[in-house]
């Protein structure tokens, strides 16, 4: 087992690997930026090294001063939590090569997940389902309209040179293709200089639906189910939660063992996530995130399992602590994102917290390292907080997180808190039927938050 | 379902409750003595009857008091939490005489089970195991040794007019009792002017074990395991684990299964507690509690069920959420409670409390109905909150609580969290080698605390 873990981050992300090696007996090393000395991952560890100023690419993000603070401190391994360095494989490859442990994926895994062609490509390759489509340009409509068949319409047909949204059309019917193909081309052709086009399936209400994995690195590998992290604002997710409620569960079975298999495969180890866009029964491959998410703890609560520790297992070479067939799947769970940010405008609100009381009772959890007194700093993510419920069912859970977000408490800053006020009476969400464009449109029709 | 639920208690249990009603879209009513204008469950309730002064008599135990703040309110249930009129049979016949429903059980078993006599004779017709013994006064010696015999030693000879120790002698061999009888006829006979001696089966180490059992008043009960109460001080329980580490899965399955069969029987409504001593494999009834425990939280822990749910659901008629089948077991828990007591005399500490902080993160739960800034008064029970952690296995249990005890503040009162902090290093509690001596052994040996 590693025997002394630095803590490559800060914020509640921070504090949860600290917990975790707390958990397991191992030591702990916090980094911290001149602007974080009184962060709680700073109190609570065993040590701590500060590592430049903000911003982040002058601390957080510095390479040489972690590797200094790794030799400082004598830590044997790195955490890398998500964000900053975790999906950055020159870090790994470093962090190998000062024989340091890094706790995550291969930088060769990383590196390919990293790339977006590459980890399409590698994603088709090991049975994963991708987004069907042309192979490249097509010139020909008759050949476009053949594709169009075989992938079923409604398509899209985007400007190879594209980008922006210009040189893009849907197309609902082989009527609409052939005006599409024309248009595409012509905007294609006037905004790049370059007519080429090319086909894709279009999903038209798709969910955002990702499929929690875990490998050992030596081929044996297990999915955790999945999280619905469909509720999102500019790509930010916002709510998320575990099972999804648009699934069955054969979909959920068939998605968690193709992704598991695929992993196997790969051989790769520590955790991962595959996103996939989701509509009409079928998932279309998005990309892997080869880190640790933020909302790890939904798949948590369902499963019982330590996802933190679990990476530690892996990087120190126990393996994983449970087999495919021993994981139990148990209720559901919700996780709401609190931002430190205005809940109409969502413009950051940093400052002081004057007064800070977290919900407790059965099924609650809290994962955040503020505290009162503490002074949110201007410098980085306005996440401050996660609120996590667990119930035997999607119902109780969402009584319990309308319960909880009455008692949380946190003065002297704005936070997105009354959004989910909102949310949680919402008819849609009460019936767990949104896709990933309703929180977009929810926000423009003027919500009351 | 009932509507509106007077919760007639105060402190963490009254906010237990409260935050289940909310769970079920039941409206509360809160009643508070003039010393608790300011608790939580004051604050958190959609209503609130002050109910007159402290001491309790004046307001908690006022039972006319109560019944007027149910008319003021409308009010069609009440829920007692535990302690105060949770136990009054007399209370729940007003109650039922009054058209309001007691949530809990029937004012007939709340009298069998609070008369201790009554209680070990239900409990033996019920198949429930009792401490084997005479069936009363042992006057000749030759009778005395055959029963001793037949229930094996160590024994011990009581005054039957006796109490405090006196007139009590024990006996671990045949030689033993011979002298053991004589002694202790000539204690009593000096002591009570009544020389007559009765014999029970003594125990040396027991532990103290108690059985979660749950009817619906129709016959059909469940149970949900056991929990280990063995670490007390002063008949106090401080420390509470689910499952007990004494006992194999089949005397767990064996002493579930009797009790559950005995609620069915009794045709109990509503949650109840069988408490155990337990040495040597047997277990030997004590008495049964007909209300929630403070320690039901571990329960709830390894099962998912929320038992306040649960007695809600069966005090409006709509029967268990779950059948025996259908109830999974699931890791280990831990319960400290955290009292305001200096940690070394117990003396009780009430005051303002300057900073509160509570622990987070995975497997972590704090029942507390204090905050910042709140001052405990002086006239009640100095529990202010407890602290449960759930793990997927007892020294994953262990390694959490000891984590969480690291982060959790309460300033400005002295309180127990300290013990808790020497308790969890401890290499017999590490073990789960305890019994009900254990901590005033402990104690008195001038622990670290």
């Amino acid at each position: 087992m590693v025997k002394k873990v630095l803590i490559a981050n800060r914020g509640e992300i921070a504090l949860r690997v600290l917990r975790a090696c707390k958990e397991l007996g191992i030591s702990t090393v916090a980094v911290h930026s001149t602007a974080d000395n009184a962060a709680m991952h700073v109190r609570l560890a065993d040590e701590s090294v500060c590592i430049g100023p903000p911003p982040s690419r002058d601390s957080y993000l510095n390479i040489p001063s972690i590797l200094a603070a790794c030799e400082i401190s004598g830590a044997d391994a790195v955490h890398p939590g998500y964000g900053f360095l975790s999906e950055n494989a020159r870090f790994a490859d470093i962090l190998d090569a000062h024989g340091l442990t890094f706790i995550g994926p291969t930088a060769d895994h990383i590196r390919i997940m990293g790339d977006k062609i590459e980890a399409k490509r590698t994603a088709k390759r090991l049975g994963i389902p991708v987004v069907p489509g042309s192979a490249g340009a097509v010139t020909e409509d008759a050949e476009a309209l053949k594709i169009a068949e075989e992938i079923g319409y409604p398509v899209i047909v985007k400007a190879s040179a594209g980008g922006g949204g210009r040189g893009m059309k849907v197309a609902k019917t082989r009527e609409d293709m052939v005006l599409a193909l024309q248009t595409a081309r012509q905007e294609a052709g006037a905004a790049f200089g370059d007519d080429a086009v090319y086909i894709e399936k279009y999903l038209e209400k798709p969910r955002h639906i990702e499929v929690q994995v875990f490998g050992d690195g030596a081929g044996n590998a297990i999915h955790l189910g999945e999280r619905d992290c469909s509720l999102q604002r500019r790509h930010q997710k916002v709510w998320e939660e575990a099972n999804s409620p648009a699934l069955t569960g054969e979909q959920r079975e068939r998605i968690g063992t193709i992704c598991a298999n695929a992993m196997r495969d790969l051989k790769y180890r520590g955790a991962g996530t595959i996103e996939f866009l989701y509509e009409n029964g079928e998932f279309y491959f998005i990309e892997m995130n080869t880190r640790l998410q933020v909302e790890h703890p939904v798949t948590e609560a369902i499963t019982g399992m330590d996802l933190v520790h679990e990476q530690i297992r892996v990087a120190s070479g126990q393996g994983l602590s449970a087999t495919q067939d021993e994981i139990v799947f148990s209720g559901h769970a919700i996780e709401c994102r609190i931002n430190a940010e205005d809940p109409r405008s969502f413009a950051p609100s940093p400052g002081k917290i004057t007064y800070y009381h977290a919900p407790g009772g059965l099924g609650v959890r809290v994962d955040s390292a503020v505290y009162q007194g503490y002074s949110i700093p201007p410098f980085y993510d306005s996440l401050i907080g996660k609120l996590i419920v667990h119930g035997r069912n999607r119902a109780e859970c969402m009584m319990r997180l309308r319960r909880a977000l009455d008692e949380i408490v946190v003065d002297g800053v704005k936070t997105t808190l009354p959004l989910f006020r909102d949310l949680v009476d919402n008819a849609d969400i009460g019936a767990g039927d949104y896709d990933i464009h309703w929180l977009e449109k929810y926000l423009a029709a003027g919500a009351k938050a």
